[in-house]
């Protein structure tokens, strides 16, 4: 399975993540595994995914980290996918892609899976700065400029040095 | 360009979402336009893309209303591309995409452009319930199932009926 998009040569934060979780259904497989799903058979359920597609997203994504395996079956050998930390951390990015599609295409209609926070409402996210705790309104970013920033294949480079 | 993901099956809202912004290089297409980007030379400078793939995202873009266009030169006539309110709204997306990129990523090393909330403290996102004002906390989902959800394929036939 070739990459579908090379973002090697990019040298930023928004890339780094999309070049671990752009590849097409990625971000679907992980949304599955966020509601319980951890094995091939269940995301080929879900997804009606090919096998070659659905083994090498997982394949990719155990390789970096998002995923990582245990065996539940000795003969044949089975393994099923535990979201890791670094996985679970892309949640944020799932509950908001949730509420757009609601909000922009579903509107008034229903999705298969409808998420509500526990306070009885439908999941409708508001970004807090986990420093201050004030809202972050779009006039509220600032940007710097780092022009001796690393790219992301450079920073692969120096992952693997120091391994 | 073909799409290289057909999610028109799918009966949900976050893959709806992905339907249309799932296509490599959109998402840094629209976190440019964050960024203040209009023009099609500016993107082609910031990304490198091939004319002929971002000349088919910023067309899809504007097709699916994340864009409007505006002109800006009469002769040659010329456009340049706005977010909607709706692409707008896709801010907490890429927010979070950030923080993931700089968290697991660049971890100590600066991206070419790092965001800074107004508070001085590197971009943090934390999720708020729009409703309640309480924190959601992975816990804190439930999940409604709707055997009867219509798919993202029939939603758009619905949509064009309507129009």
């Amino acid at each position: 399975m070739g990459r579908s998009a090379d973002y090697s040569r990019q040298r930023d934060a928004s890339a780094a993540c999309l070049d671990i979780i752009g590849e097409p259904w990625t971000l679907l497989i992980i949304r599955d595994a966020f509601r319980g799903l951890t094995r091939f058979e269940q995301w080929q359920d879900s997804l009606g995914l090919a096998r070659n597609v659905l083994a090498a997203r997982l394949k990719h994504l155990v390789a970096n980290g998002i995923f990582e395996t245990r065996l539940y079956c000795e003969r044949p050998q089975r393994h099923e996918y535990l979201l890791t930390e670094k996985g679970r951390a892309l949640r944020g990015i799932l509950l908001h892609m949730v509420d757009w599609g609601q909000t922009y295409v579903y509107q008034d209609e229903k999705p298969l899976i409808e998420g509500f926070h526990s306070c009885g409402n439908r999941i409708k996210p508001v970004i807090y700065c986990a420093h201050c705790e004030q809202q972050m309104l779009p006039g509220d970013i600032e940007r710097h400029r780092n022009p001796e920033a690393k790219s992301i294949a450079e920073l692969a480079k120096q992952a693997m040095a120091a391994e």
